[in-house]
């Protein structure tokens, strides 16, 4: 049987006059979309503009909910309590959810923002705050992770699907961990070596560390990004590398166990 | 056949560490709640709170988007396009809506606030987007707005019920708008004044104008105010007032014409 | 005696992770500076690096306060009172001014930003609030607007320095306004045609309308703007076209009447 | 020779259409305000209003700059690196020196607030973005603090005059710092307590801790709370026993070591 793999992206990070990254671009080579909720970035018509792209290319919708902090783009940790990060996150999920309807979609799967996703992947009480927000909001979403995470630990407890993200272009450490971009290596540039690795991550499940040694590693999105010149060159070699080997690229919900 | 009206009341007015009014005890006078939604005022956890507190007493959950204007407390006009009030209104009304489901109950109506209400009233691209806004949540959700306004002929156009609203304790303008609060005169300081004017809003349609002739005013709610010392105590008289005169103190789906 | 002119161009109009145009390449053809301050567009920390930029290239520094409104750029006409606009200009500028200082500058000017100087040019109360603003600082600061504006009179009343703005890429109306971007023929895309205009608004005073017809129009400044792909180009020749004429190109210290 | 102490409290922190505390009440009993300044609470207009009120009964100026959290009223620790705590600084401190001096006033002192106070009390490097902020503005302001705080060594390294705070109404650790809100006995509601501590702080530069033993304290200047219910009762105990004992209460400026 065929594996499978679902490919996302970060998409509608601009605000009001500003914009990041070339979305049209990246849109041809994604599955899933993780679109921002106007908290750190995004605002109500960048969201319907957003949304309606995504389903014109047929992409599955989601939701990318952060801090409230504009002027940080939602990357600075805020320490904010358990439950206002859960109404934070039911009042963006729910907002980007109105949208998605109105356009006549919907929601497919939540992926915490910058800050917020870093703080729910060690903190069990952050990340199940913001999987109760998406269970509260009654839409059978999957709520997006590392593999390994608080967030996978919430979603047993709740009963939602977990999806496993991992990056294709980025350094792991021993531990499982992200290297932070401060360090050398902590990049990868090539769009081959990214492209290899992501193939070697869907059908061994194994990475290799910054150290050498392999690591397993569960992938059931790899996060592309939009924002860089080159990351729309590097989204199309990751796919069409991954589509040689046999993997099917697909919307999470098509493969993924106890999706919706 | 016994007449009915609504009474309503704006709530959730604060916004971070800053409280406005006493929604405590104003809630215990009215059958509608119009809540903010986080743009002029309100931030997720007092929609939340509001919410939770609306549904113990069994009060009607209603939406009170605004222009995203927190210093402004949305009472600037600040000349956004037909398609941003659209999206700002999509965007509010959603959130609260999924907050709603979210504690198990769901929104009925939707009341544009301050410049919002204003611009809506006059402008019919303004009262078009704020109407197609609610009618795109697909929750059959009552408009409230001057009788007589944009609002009114925006809602015959997209097929949504509307419910006319009145102030008891403001003087109307021979043409039947407020007469503003720079004009001495405006705001009816007597509860037992703004009371019969509220009985006879309701009973006969009609409203004694500023300069003493009758106008004709349609009244399915009456809005009554929580911010100020004496509020409450006047919405107790009005109210009392109403039942005395053999009206029915009701939400609006209970008696609304086209009301699902 | 030879002709005088400043070149200006809006800079510092990012916000956060955002950026907007390239302010290094512009300020390599403009003798004053308008920076963004925070309530429009710019941050504390984009305000330090562009009077730092500025300073290194020795461009007169100036202010470019707008409307608290992020989301809308300030270009929506918000209709604060003047008392309001006062106090967000006073506010504004002083922070500017206490960066500038800290980096061993001074601000020499203030323009306003968008829907606040179309306000200003046509509403004696604002752009007497704008220009008392400026005079509370204390520090003999040139105030920036269109020739003929109220910003002119309100200078005349409280004795701070005027410099008529004009725009050398863009259409007027036969009453010296500006074409609105909507109309066909309101910008002038064709660099050399923009440089002659630029050259005859200088040495004659004139500039010729839309209907095709001389309109006198006295320009101390011309705005050159560096938010599109050309545009630093179009400055370049703007500059050296003025120049091959005659006209020396200084910062409005070096020549105004009554400038300090 | 007599002893002397300033006594201070946290002002104009409403924002828009929202008041906190009973800012004319407390500023009977105090010698200098810390005024928000428009990142965490106070706007433009708050901020003209606080200073005019307080050069009216003659108390002096301060800044309290703050994290850029409105929504948290800048409790949450953000975690901004020190160049934007540098760059947030010199923006609030140098945006109120402006409206300072165009009421014909100025400023004496700097104290961080919430988290941002927190935060430079134990963090050398945030401490000295702060301080250095100060500095740059080049108007000799005096830097409040916790004694023995990260402050009181960088206004050592910088040059500038350091004031010790301490609260007359919060317990103390044995370690000299706040036992948190959350511990019973952590607040002194007894005005007559809370006035005894402030005259032994100031007399014997001592206080007993939580645990029963002496603490070595000094307290250039004691914060008085303005926002509860009975604070400006608490205050004026406070202050009339300070004198009472002898001691005189004065503003910082008027006998610290070192001030201007």
């Amino acid at each position: 049987m065929a594996v499978s793999v679902d490919l996302n992206s970060d998409l509608g990070e601009g605000f009001g006059a500003w914009r990041m990254g070339d979305d049209a671009l990246i849109m041809d080579h994604v599955t899933s979309v993780n679109i921002a909720c106007g908290f750190h970035a995004g605002d109500p018509e960048i969201m319907i503009t957003t949304v309606e792209g995504a389903l014109r290319k047929g992409i599955a919708l989601g939701a990318h909910p952060g801090y409230p902090d504009l002027a940080g783009f939602g990357r600075r940790e805020m320490g904010c309590t358990p439950g206002e990060i859960h109404a934070f996150c039911l009042y963006q999920v729910g907002a980007l959810s109105a949208i998605a309807r109105s356009r006549g979609g919907r929601l497919r799967h939540v992926k915490a923002h910058g800050a917020l996703y870093n703080r729910g992947a060690g903190d069990e009480a952050a990340a199940g705050a913001i999987v109760r927000a998406a269970r509260d909001l009654g839409e059978e979403l999957i709520i997006v992770g590392p593999h390994g995470s608080c967030f996978e630990k919430a979603c047993r407890e709740e009963g939602l699907p977990f999806a496993a993200e991992a990056f294709a272009d980025r350094a792991y450490t021993p531990k499982g961990t992200l290297v932070p971009r401060s360090v050398p290596g902590s990049v990868i540039e090539d769009p081959r070596e990214a492209a290899s690795r992501a193939v070697r991550m869907v059908l061994e499940g194994k990475v290799t560390a910054l150290g050498g040694e392999d690591l397993p590693l569960r992938a059931d999105t790899i996060c592309l990004h939009g924002d860089t010149p080159g990351s729309a060159a590097m989204a199309a070699i990751v796919r069409s590398s991954l589509e040689k080997a046999g993997v099917r690229v697909l919307p999470l919900g098509a493969f993924l166990r106890g999706a919706p």
